[in-house]
């Protein structure tokens, strides 16, 4: 199935010159959905270390990291933005292009040395996943691969991550 | 299952005399987010009126009804806060306790007639199901059926919605 077929593109959003990747258009056909979360599930099956639990990231990262566990028969755990979970957490703040942005996750998500996967729907400069996988490390984590839909290779955000397996179904230059 | 037993109880989040139903402990139990699937999925098979596309509502909308969707041969569809979906939106202004929120929807995000399923983690005062539903119903969708992880029955809900079938696995008074 060509995915690409099925992702929108929508010119100058969020602002002019962004080339907006839109995944809706793939998510709503259900032929669509169905291929986009087996062929995650088939790549990940093929990757030499199962993660323990799938990482999402809010917002996007939720649509596809609990389909994700759920097919491996791993758990799901929320990183999610600032103030938004209910018990003690992690704080990690990051530069974006424009000021910071502050991602959390509970302290006592994992225990020490579970193996997760980081999962999103784009991986563009990558900080966010860095962020992310930043984050996990620091609660004892060990990020042994990450998972995305749709790669953005000229923002070269893959060079910011650690060099573990990752798992991508689409890419644009 | 015991789903409950799963669910972690956060006294005075996110503000002091609202008791919390934390559900992040619930889907980082493998077993647990599998029971969740498997069962709004089998609750789902024996309702009359199979939906084409499953709803949900950012944020914790997002981590079921996916997974749903997938189980259930349907499409995905997310209803989000103002200003993230790229293409051209529907918007509803609702009330919330204090203030107002606005949730939208691409206008072209189903065909007319098309049968929906609206899907959240919890079902509190149900201001927040009630708007997404007469916004689905705008763009010409027929809400067939409500599917919540968590009802907290004392605040009633449930009365401000449709009256057409409502899954839920786990109920507070």
């Amino acid at each position: 199935m060509d995915l690409k077929a099925l992702i929108r593109d929508i010119p100058d959003f969020p602002k002019p010159g962004i080339m907006f990747r839109d995944i809706t258009t793939l998510l709503r056909d259900s032929q669509g959905l169905t291929h986009v979360i087996d062929r995650l599930t088939h790549q990940c099956h093929s990757l030499d270390h199962k993660p323990d639990y799938i990482v999402g990231i809010e917002s996007r990262g939720f649509i596809f990291a609990p389909a994700l566990a759920y097919q491996l028969g791993a758990g799901f755990i929320p990183v999610r933005k600032k103030g938004k979970l209910p018990a003690q957490v992690h704080s990690i703040e990051y530069d974006l292009e424009y000021g910071t942005d502050t991602l959390e996750v509970h302290q006592d998500a994992v225990q020490e040395g579970a193996r997760v996967m980081i999962v999103d729907d784009v991986i563009a400069t990558g900080g966010t996943a860095k962020a992310t996988s930043e984050l996990l490390t620091r609660i004892g984590c060990d990020v042994v691969s990450f998972g995305f839909v749709v790669e953005l290779r000229g923002l070269n955000g893959r060079s910011l991550l650690p060099d573990v397996p990752m798992v991508t179904l689409v890419e644009y230059d």
